[in-house]
This record gives structure tokens, C-alpha cells and sequence, in this order.
């Protein structure tokens, strides 16, 4: 299919939709733009869950179980670990750490974030583009009711239990976009928002100076990662109730503004399609839930339609 | 056997005679110093071999194969990083990783080396005190026919080819001994060399201040590393050739002037024993290879039996 798409991604969600559009997109025509406001440091590497999870799911090598880590991974360091009394709530495999400590020694010796990214898809033979948002540090806090808390420590360290009341991205109002990310919008004939947390995986990328206004140029279709009011992973429906908001593809259509254009909502969403279109809002209704790598496939193809339409419509005005 | 001792100890074999002394003295009369010259910077990582090759052997985790590294050892890390291209020279397994990173991460928070090795031998169940001879950084230095080479980059991935002109210890003059170092030298009632090459693990240790003055005030007893003009393990009796020295238990006790006051040598050189007597060195002639941990302790009792005798020799004095 030719078509210059650059996609937003985040967690596993986001990972599942852009391996769809890897596989039917020409690699020169795909960009996924991804989080890196869940970055942080453990035990001195800096560790990129967003990114890994993207290019470990774009190269199979993603665990199927998990959705994060590498599949048939061992964890001799980690049992090790724990016998030194270190921490372990993040689980770093054996396999995943080679990527860790190869990024965190190549970025202390001063490279940037994207080239070490590049690098990495190359070896692992990933064609499409995948791009830190930037290269510079971005970090997500989570305000909850228990205080401020770092992203990973709210979401790993302490199971999403804490109430959430908002959110900040550390960083992100200095942070230039990576290299290729503002072109490679520039260039974009859509964007798509994969079926990412719009809190916390979303709206860092698009917090970064630019980024929502080089979106907001091109026809954005979004994926509802919101199922009948809830999330397949992640905290994403529970965020939504602690701020006070119902969750549902309507409330996900709603948090970016105007900046949708169509959105692909499951089939147990159908009956809220109408007011949403009404409301000038392209939908298709769908099943969403992408169990298998057909299932991956079939939804990006249903979202690009989704996005060929919108253009269409425009072009027609 | 109650006598107050102090081993100074570089790789393998000394960390086996290290190992046959913690069998026969209690915890408290043993301190084992242990050079830090060969330690070094790769990945990012702080790797101090020699320290984790006494701590692995004293732990009963020592790969009986090869000396350095851990026993049930898995390699996952290693694999992988090779597949993205990265440095596989110096062998770091899975179980070993976590100790490194533990270290590393410790002492990039401003952590002294000393007080990491203690809870390190506190949770491997090592009793004795183990100190690394400085918690600052001395780097030992090759001089070579090739030029100037820091120790790992010779002995591991030059595989110790190019000859020695000599050695130079980075940092050592302005180093200070850990805290310990100086005290268990003073409290000691004898001091052990471990058979370890005298130019790249004996000598690091001696060459900080005020080291060789507080050995020289005690008993010193050693072990000939050189065996019929051979080293069991690595460089030594190379290093003696390119230094234009025939390599022999004489020469080893020669290289540290007048320090030792009894040396134990192999039954293979049984024959050089008259003339050392004759010189004033108290010697004993014994298997030194060190094969099974029973030849561990042997040796370590016939290292202390000698020492008492120099001690009683000096008392009727």
C-alpha cells in the first residue's frame, strides 16, 4: 500500500497496531514515533520500555505472553540479583539486558538516543523507521493521592494502585523532537494514533514543542484502546475514572481536542458511533482486539482505510 | 590455628591459597588484601577481576574450569550482545552480570569499593575480610613492545602475545590503602604472599604508599608462582624472559629484595633450595600445584608452619 504514514505509539498496544502497519506498509513509508516519557534508570542503565517493546514486536522477537521482553528469555541475573539483595521489581532478562547495557554505554559516551535506536533495528533486521520522540530526557510523573511518583515506580513498583489526579512530563517544554520526527510529519500523508494510553503514552509525545501542531497538519486517525470501558492492558480506563471522566472511545476521541479525524472503535462500542459522527467524527466500527498477528494486520488495514477516506473527504471539500 | 594473618593476593592461585587459609584460620585472624591493578571499564561496567575471582572461590562459586567466573555459568547476555555487534572478548556471564551492575551502580552513588566487597562477602557467606587494596583507582599499565596497553586489553584480548618491556601502575602513588589495609598489616603476627605473579599482582599492591614499609614490618612468608621455570596459570614466567630474567622461585624471591623471610617452593626445584638457604631464606620444599581444595589447605599449612618457624626464629633471636 503506498501510503507515507507516521504512526504515535506507546506501550503494547501501540507495538501490536505498528507491526500491523509494518506489514503492509513499504518499510520507507512507515515511522513510528514512540514514548520515551516511561524511560528511566535502574541500577545505573537507562532503560527504554516504549522503544523495546516496538522494536522487540517489529523484529519477533516480542514475548507473546507479556507483550514487553524478549520471548524465550532466561533470568539467571535476575535470580542472582535477588541474592545480593537487589531490586527486582523490574524484570530485566538476560537476553533484554544486552540491549541495556549496550544503549546506556553508548549514550554515556555522548550518542544520541536515535542513532542508538537506528542501530539496533538495523541489527535486529526492523526496516520501518522507529524514532525516540527525542533525544533528550523526558520523564513522566504520575501526581496520585499518594504524592508524585516517577512512571515506573507507579506502574511497575506499585501496580497502578495509587489514585491518579494528573500528570507532568519532566523535561518535555526544553525537549527538541529527535532527529526525522518533525519531517517525517512533514512528509506524512497520516498519522495514526495507535491504541496507546492517551495519558501517559500519547500526550508525552505530543507534549514535546511542535509535535501537536505538525500532527494537527495532517489527517490523524486514532485506534480506541478503550473497549467498552475498559483497557485491554494498563491503567488506562482506571486513569480515566480517578480524573473523573467515563471511560469510552468518545472520552479518548474527546482528550486530543479537534485533533482526530476519524476513529476506529471496537464493536462493543457501535452504539456511540452515531453522536460521534454527528459530531463531524469519521468512525469505523471494528473488532479491535488484536490476539494474533492476522488480527494486527487486519486492524491497520482497516485504520488506513479509515485514514484513505478522510483524505478522500478532504480532497473532495 | 590462632595466628593473626594477612595474605596479599592477585588471580587464580592466590585466590586458592586464599581459599586454603579461610579453611584453617578462624574468620577474624584472616585478612586477604587483593589487587586492584587489573581492574577496568568495559560496557560501562567497573570489572574487578582478581577481587571476584578471591570472592567467587572463598564463596565455593568459582567455575573449578577456568578460575575466574561462576560456576552453572549461563551465557544468554553474551549471545545476544554479539548479535548486535558488540565487544565479546572479555566473557561476562549471566550470573556474573549481576554482581558487576550491583558494583557499578554502587559505586557510581559514591559508594566506597571496600564497603561494597563487604556486603558482597556478607550475602555470599564469606567470613573472613576481604579488602581490595585502594578504593581509588590504580590501573596497571603493560609496557610492551606494541606500546603501552592497560592489563585486560593485554592479558585478555591480546591474550598476553605481545612482550613485556615493563609495567607501570596508573594512580598508585597518589592511592590510598582501603580502610583496613594498613591496620590488619599491623595487627598481623605474619604475612602471605599467595603465589601470584609478582609483576602485575604482587607489585600493584606493594606500590601503594606506605604498603611494602608496613609488610616489610612483619614475618613474610610466599609461595613460588614458577614452578620448574613455569607458571601454572598465565603470564608470569613470560613476563620474567622478555624482562631478561630466568624465571625460578629464586628470581621470585629476589623480585621483592629483601622482604621474604621464608619461601615455600615446589619439590620440582628442589635443588635451588641450598642456595637460597645459604642467602638467609628460610625455604620448604613442597607440591605447590594446587589441584583439589584438600591441596589448597595442605599448602596453606605448610605456608603457616613456615611462617611460625620464621616468627619463632626471630623470637630466640
Amino acid at each position: 500500500m503506498g501510503l507515507k504514514v507516521v504512526a504515535l505509539a506507546g506501550g503494547v498496544g501501540g507495538a501490536k497496531l505498528a507491526d500491523g502497519l509494518a506489514a503492509i506498509l513499504a518499510p520507507e513509508d512507515l515511522t513510528v514515533i514512540v514514548n520515551t516519557g516511561d524511560d528511566f534508570e535502574h541500577l545505573g542503565l537507562t532503560i527504554c520500555p516504549d522503544l523495546d517493546t516496538v522494536v522487540y514486536t517489529l523484529a519477533g522477537l516480542a514475548n507473546p505472553e507479556t507483550g514487553w521482553g524478549r520471548r524465550d528469555e532466561t533470568w539467571a541475573f535476575l535470580d542472582t540479583l535477588e541474592g545480593f539483595g537487589g531490586p527486582t521489581w523490574f524484570r530485566l532478562g538476560d537476553r533484554d539486558l544486552a540491549l541495556h547495557i549496550l544503549r546506556t554505554n553508548r549514550l554515556r559516551s555522548g550518542q544520541p538516543l536515535s542513532q542508538i535506536v537506528g542501530d539496533v533495528c538495523r541489527s535486529l533486521g526492523v526496516a520501518p523507521r522507529i524514532l525516540p520522540m527525542t533525544d533528550d530526557r523526558v520523564r513522566t510523573i504520575v501526581l496520585t493521592d499518594e504524592g508524585d511518583l516517577p512512571f515506573q515506580e507507579y506502574f511497575v513498583a506499585r501496580g497502578f494502585e495509587p489514585a491518579v489526579r494528573g500528570f507532568r512530563f519532566d523535561g518535555a517544554e526544553r525537549a527538541r523532537p529527535a532527529p526525522g520526527v518533525l519531517e517525517s510529519l512533514e512528509e506524512a500523508e497520516a498519522v495514526v494514533l495507535c491504541p496507546s494510553n492517551p495519558w501517559v503514552s500519547l500526550d508525552p509525545i505530543l507534549a514535546l514543542p511542535g509535535l501537536r501542531q505538525a500532527v494537527a497538519r495532517r489527517p490523524v486517525v486514532a485506534i480506541s484502546p478503550i473497549i467498552a470501558g475498559r483497557a485491554v492492558k494498563g491503567p488506562a480506563a482506571k486513569m480515566y475514572r480517578e480524573m473523573g471522566i467515563e471511560p469510552s472511545p468518545a472520552a479518548f476521541a474527546k482528550h486530543f481536542g479537534g485533533l482526530l479525524a476519524g476513529l476506529v472503535m471496537d464493536t462493543a462500542d457501535a452504539a456511540l458511533a452515531p453522536d460521534l459522527e454527528a459530531s463531524g467524527l469519521r468512525t469505523l466500527i471494528r473488532p479491535t482486539l488484536m490476539q494474533s498477528r492476522e488480527d494486527r494486520r487486519e486492524l491497520a488495514e482497516a485504520t488506513l482505510a479509515l485514514a484513505v477516506d478522510v483524505m478522500k473527504e478532504r480532497a473532495a471539500r
